[in-house]
């Protein structure tokens, strides 16, 4: 047996883990995961995006970064932190195949760039 | 920016999720997929393989066919309802790099094969 296609054309994993409060390393939930979740997978249902899925998941275990996602089967993590950079994803990454260079992070990245920080987008 | 290597070599994705008792499509977890997810998680751990995430995600939607797990990037499924089921695709898949095809989805299916029906199973 192949692996044949694939079910989901993309398929987008947002963390939306919780840690108890004051814990090191944070967590994506108090950074608004769960609502920036929704409103992509609502967003993305608005689109057609019929071959496409947005799934909670449990922790990515890049708490710093967060919040984080994991388009597959790619496997190109984004950090985003407003519904504007979920627009940008869902346009320039799901519809055009393209990349929001700005918001990606790379294997080896352990904190934010400066043009990544939620203050740097608030500006 | 190249999307760059993976992040892990293998992103495991276990749906969990829990719809309410009597749903006609019924759900993972009433299948015990939470307790055989936490089995895969320390096991992966066990055998030492770091470079592989076994995560909990929410609905995958395909519950008919759960639980149901998902191995990026090469985007393959699986049904498994016991742990010997995971220790064979920690083993085939996760570690020999090959298949379990017993267990594997294909992207038209809607029910379970016989094979992979949980009583067959436990025979």
């Amino acid at each position: 047996m192949s692996d044949g296609e694939l079910y989901y054309r993309k398929h987008v994993f947002c963390c939306t883990n919780e840690r108890p409060a004051g814990h090191p390393r944070g967590c994506c939930k108090a950074k608004g995961a769960e609502k920036l979740r929704n409103y992509m997978k609502a967003r993305a249902k608005e689109l057609g995006l019929a071959d496409v899925r947005i799934n909670a998941s449990g922790c990515l275990d890049r708490c710093e970064l967060g919040p984080t996602m994991v388009i597959y089967p790619e496997g190109v993590w984004y950090s985003y932190a407003s519904t504007a950079d979920v627009d940008e994803i869902l346009q320039r990454h799901l519809i055009e195949g393209g990349r929001v260079e700005r918001l990606m992070l790379t294997p080896e990245q352990k904190e934010l760039r400066p043009e990544q920080r939620p203050a740097a987008a608030a500006e």
